[in-house]
Formats: C-alpha cells, structure tokens, sequence
C-alpha cells in the first residue's frame, strides 16, 4: 500500500472514538470517514452542542449581574464548576475556567514562576512538553529564571528520576506532562511528585494533563500535584475554553487583570456558552471512559500488530504509551504527503503537533531522532 | 412610585435593544421582560447561535491541521476575520481574536508597555477606563512604570486636551475608551490622537471601543489609534470571545507563548464556534447600527425627559453621551434595593459595572461624587 525508503518521519495519533461520518453528494454518493486525528481535535458531542446553545438562548445574562438575569448564569456557571471539578477529582473551589490549555499552561507556569520568585530560581520541565509550557518556559528564561527541559531517553520515556535529579534547593516550580501529545508516553506523576518533594518542599508542581484527561482515570487530587491544565477540545467540547486546577492554599499571579471574576485569578466576563459545553463533554467523556479505553486499547493492538508487519514502519511511541495515542515513521515518505494520500482515503492523521503546523517535531527531535 | 431622600448613588444603563421576552408559566401566565441593562451583557441573537451551532456541528477541525477537516476551520475563520474586520473598518490581519474585552485591554495595555519600555516610562490614561485597563495599568505602576489616571470633569465629559496635557517625551502609550461603560460619554478620539502625536510621534494609542462598537459608526482605520479592543457579548454575540485591532505595523508584546495562531501574537487553538457567533452578531448589528441608534437616540430622549420630572432624580450622564448609556442616582435610596424593586416589575438594571459587583463605582468617584 505505501511505497517505503529513506528516513522522514511520519505519525499517526490514534484517539478514541474513531468518528465515522456519511455526508451525502448529490443524494447519491456517500462518503466514509475515518478521523484518526482526536489529538489535534476532536467532534463535538451532541450534548456540548445543546449546553451550549441552551447558555446562549436561555442562560444569556452577565453571571456578575446582580438580577435574576444574572444569578440565572452564575448558578449555571457554578454548576458547571462542579461538573468540571467532580470529574477532574477536586472541589468547586480549586477549579478556574479559562480559554483553553494554552491559557492554563501559560498561567501555570508564569503565575507560579512569578509568585515564587524571591524563593528561588530554577524551573524544571522537559524537553517534550507541549509547544505553550516549552515556549513560556522559554520566555521565563529570558527573564532571568534558569530553566532545565528534561531530555526523554531515545525509547521516549522518561522515568521520575531523571526529573528529580534536576530539582535543587533553588527550583521553584516542576512542570510535566502525564501523556505526551506526540508519543503518547504516561510519565509517573505520583511518583515525580514525591521525588521532587524529598529534594524540595516548597516546589510548586505544574501538571499538563490534556492528553490525559477523560481518557486515563485519575483525580487531581491524589496525583500529587498543585497546579494541572485541561482542555475541552479533546474531550469532544468545543475549542476556545479549558481550565485549571488549583489546589486550595496555593497562590499564583494571574496573567489577566481586571474584574473579580474567577476568584480575580482570571478576570474577564466568564464564556458561559463555552463553559457549559465543556462541562457537558467532560461529564460524558468521564462516564463513557472505561469502556471507550477498552476499545481503544484493542484498535491500538491491533493497528500496532498490523504496521509491525510491513517494512519500512518504525514505531515511536513506547510500548506502554496511552493507547490514544499512536506514532509511527514511514521511512521515505514526506509526512504530508502520506498525510494528504490518506486523506484521499478519506482517513485523517497527523504529521505532527496541529499547533506546530508542519514545523519538525520537538519531541521527536529531544527523543534524539533525525 | 420611588421613596426619596438621601444621597446614594443608583445608576441605569439603557442600551440598544429593549429585550421583551414571553415565557409560559403553566401554560397561561406571561410576565414581561424589559431588559435595561445590555451595557452588562446582550442576549445572543440568532444568527450568532446558528453560527456557534455550525461551527460545532459542521467545521470542527483545528485550523491548524493539515487534512480538510483543518483547511475548512481555517477557511471559516479567515471568513471571520474578514467580517469582523470589515466591521471595524481595517485589514484582514488586523484582527486578533482574544477570549474578550479583558484579554484585549490586557494584551494591548501589557503588549504594548513591555515593547516599548526602553523608549519611555509613562503611561497615560483615564481614570474611569475599564476595571480591565484601570487593574492592568496598576500592575504596570507596581512593574515600574508611571502611570498617569486623568480624571473626567465633575459633569462626565472629558476633553482631549487635558489627555494630551499628561503626554510628556517619556511617554510610551495612551489609553483611552470611545465610550465609558458607565456614563456613556463620548470621547473625541480623532483629536486625542492628533494632540498627543503632536507632543510625542513615537506613543503607542490604545482605545477600548467596546461600548462604541456597533453602536457609534467608526471606521477603525480613521480614528488615529493603534489598538482598539473590541468584544461580542456587547453586540449580541455571545460571551468568551473578543479581538484587538493591531494597526500594521505595530508591534506588541504576547501574553500567551505557545503555537503559531493569530501571528503568534495570541497562541492556543482558535476558539472557532465563538468567533464564528462573533462574526455573524458583529454583521448583524452593524447593518442594523443606524436604525437602532434613531429608536435609541428617541428612547433615551424620552427616558431623560421624564425622569427629570421626578424629584430626587439626577442624571449623571452628560447631555451628549451615548444614548445607550444613561446613568443617574435616585437619591436616599440603595441602588440595590432599586435594582431589586425594579425586577419585580420585569425591568432589568445594573447598579454599577457588573465587573464590580456591588462594589462602588470607582467612574463616579473619579468625577468626585461621593
């Protein structure tokens, strides 16, 4: 099926609903497709869909108004948060909306850097992490903190150990990923937490938990950590809003400035419409984890089973990654263009991060590839 | 029918369109809705829903994938943003969508000082702006700039020159609204922009055009500026999403750090189903602008005309503002309990800015009421 040689690199990000659609041409043709790509993105469930169009209709008001209009869309905004936090595994409290995980990341990350700053000096991250925590780890940098990005090991795992090591008496904050979005490799974050905290008790700890939410089970609050970034967009909600996780007693700056909104960690007019759609899609995706994982993991085997035995396929992703994730390289074959071959098969991949838009990849640049 | 006496301040907002809503109770009881208070928030109009609903259903890739699913979600927002931009009167490029108002006063105000802090220190701007702005310049005082909060006169107005008296050689941005949130009054932006250019060539103009968008005709491009922030949930479109015009050419500092979206100037994957609302409201009620400014212009004429027979009664509003915007104080009573007794009656107001929540109005204490 594809012609093999040379060595460029080509991924494959297998997610879980494998989404199926008919579109009729002309009343006549129909047209199958096989949407490989829920890393990048994901469908919208029906039910986002109506949360959100129930907010924009009927729950209309300014949740910081003081009439009904408005405690109208603050009960609706609150019940939201308890959907949010009883499926992340927290209270109400420790639960801030935003607009999606770059937001989160980026206020994770400056927040925490910024309010520890006369404690110390030093970030660790890895050299995997997604494009926002790498890039505002690097702007961090230029503002004087010294920051050490983690190289995974050429398998792409990367054990607990290594990331201790680099935490000194002068590190402030500690931000990993629990599945990398490229690889699909779970790092151990109960286990990362309480190595960096042996060497240093006062380490914020950051956690990227997109690729992981509603699809590993979890709950936030026995992982460990104080601060964790999800995504509605994965998770079968809508792009444009996310949240972050933290845990009671734990200050950081906020990015934004303004309102009171969101405990003034994030002011602004709450995106309701966006909010109530997340909440409905993490409730469905909770509930329908278990079994979707079961399915996954039998496609992943099964996929993995199958490429193994054609020539030229190297398989990147560790044997143990999440199942929702696959990556692959087709030795002598330019990632786009397999990308768009597919495509013609009406099957949809990625050759890469969707935010890095067909730059090389940083993963598996730091995994130590060509 | 009001108790008077006293000084307390009560203020109404009266905007565009008066919203009457029938809902069924048990099948036979209607209550009436008149809601007054859209300067806090809009309902979201049809059309806007029908987009949000379609970029959902229909065009939920990521813009930034490679397949067709991302080349249509690129394709509907670059529709977008040329219909927005066509609102505003610029280019296609110079809009970035934001997550509202708050990030875009925040990006314009926090973008633009950090990239010019070698050239200058001062920063200029009013002293009822926007909590948003008037919080994001605090921030900016405790960073080391000086910044200059010029109050309006005692009766609301504010003129150009005493803006541009404040402009000195050290200065490296302006700020200031089109229309205040709270009183409606007018600014003469065209000739703020003339008289600090002539002090300083090299300033950086801002304009938070929220409360003007849509309502007053403007073409961005005209009025002088280099940013204008601009937001949804004011004109019908929903919450969650926003944009700041940056004039070609100008460079400002990110907030967020991460992927390549909006000219890396505002990274994370584009909030698609919201600019989508965005875009079709912005459309909406700037074919409907003129039409609604006679019957609002006639409204608020007649609102003024009878309130001013009511002792006890003061407008705060100057005689030219927006008529959107009416602002008075019924005095000896708590604008709570106003607000209150109001809503029995099915009638809707805000007792400040939302964003404050009950907090007194830092607009009215700038003008020097108690």
């Amino acid at each position: 099926m594809f012609e093999l040689g040379g060595h460029l690199v080509y991924n494959v990000f297998v997610y879980d609903t494998l989404f199926w659609q008919k579109s009729g041409i002309g009343g006549n043709y129909f047209f199958m497709e096989c949407y490989l790509d829920n890393g990048a993105t994901t469908a919208v469930s029906p039910s986002a869909v109506a949360a959100a169009k129930r907010a924009m209709e009927e729950v209309w008001g300014n949740p910081s108004s003081l009439h009904r209009r408005g405690i109208d869309a603050f009960l609706l905004l609150q019940q939201c948060r308890e959907t949010v936090a009883g499926v992340l595994g927290c209270d109400r409290e420790e639960v801030t909306f935003t607009s999606g995980a770059t937001e989160s990341n980026n206020l994770a990350l400056f927040g925490a850097a910024r309010a520890k700053k006369r404690r110390g000096n030093r970030i660790v991250t890895t050299a995997f992490e997604h494009s926002s925590v790498i890039a505002a780890a690097g702007k961090l940098e230029t503002e004087g903190f010294e920051v050490i990005f983690v190289p995974p090991e050429p398998d792409g795992t990367l054990p607990a150990e290594k990331i201790a090591q680099a935490v000194d008496e002068n590190t402030i904050l500690v931000s990993t990923m629990l599945v990398n979005n490229e690889l699909g490799t779970v790092l151990d974050i109960p286990k990362i937490g309480r190595l960096i905290r042996r060497k240093n008790k006062e380490v914020l700890f950051h956690c990227d938990g997109v690729q992981a939410f509603c699809k590993i089970p979890f709950k936030v609050s026995r992982l460990g950590v104080d601060l964790m970034s999800v995504s509605a967009h994965k998770i079968h909600g809508p792009k444009g809003v996310g949240a972050l996780y933290v845990k009671k007693g734990v200050r950081i700056q906020p990015l934004l400035y303004g309102g009171a909104q969101e405990k003034k960690l994030r002011p602004g007019t709450e995106g309701v419409p966006m909010i109530a759609a997340f909440a409905a899609a993490a409730q469905e995706s909770a509930q329908k984890m278990l079994p979707s994982q079961e399915k996954v993991a039998e496609l992943n085997r099964v996929l993995r089973e199958r490429l193994a035995a054609l020539d030229g396929v190297v398989l990147n992703s560790p044997a143990d990654a999440s199942p929702y994730i696959l990556n692959l390289s087709v030795l002598g074959i330019r990632s786009e263009i397999m990308l768009h071959a597919l495509e013609e098969q009406g099957i949809y991949v990625s050759s890469g991060s969707a935010c890095a838009k067909g730059e090389p990849s940083h993963v598996l640049s730091a995994m130590g590839m060509e």
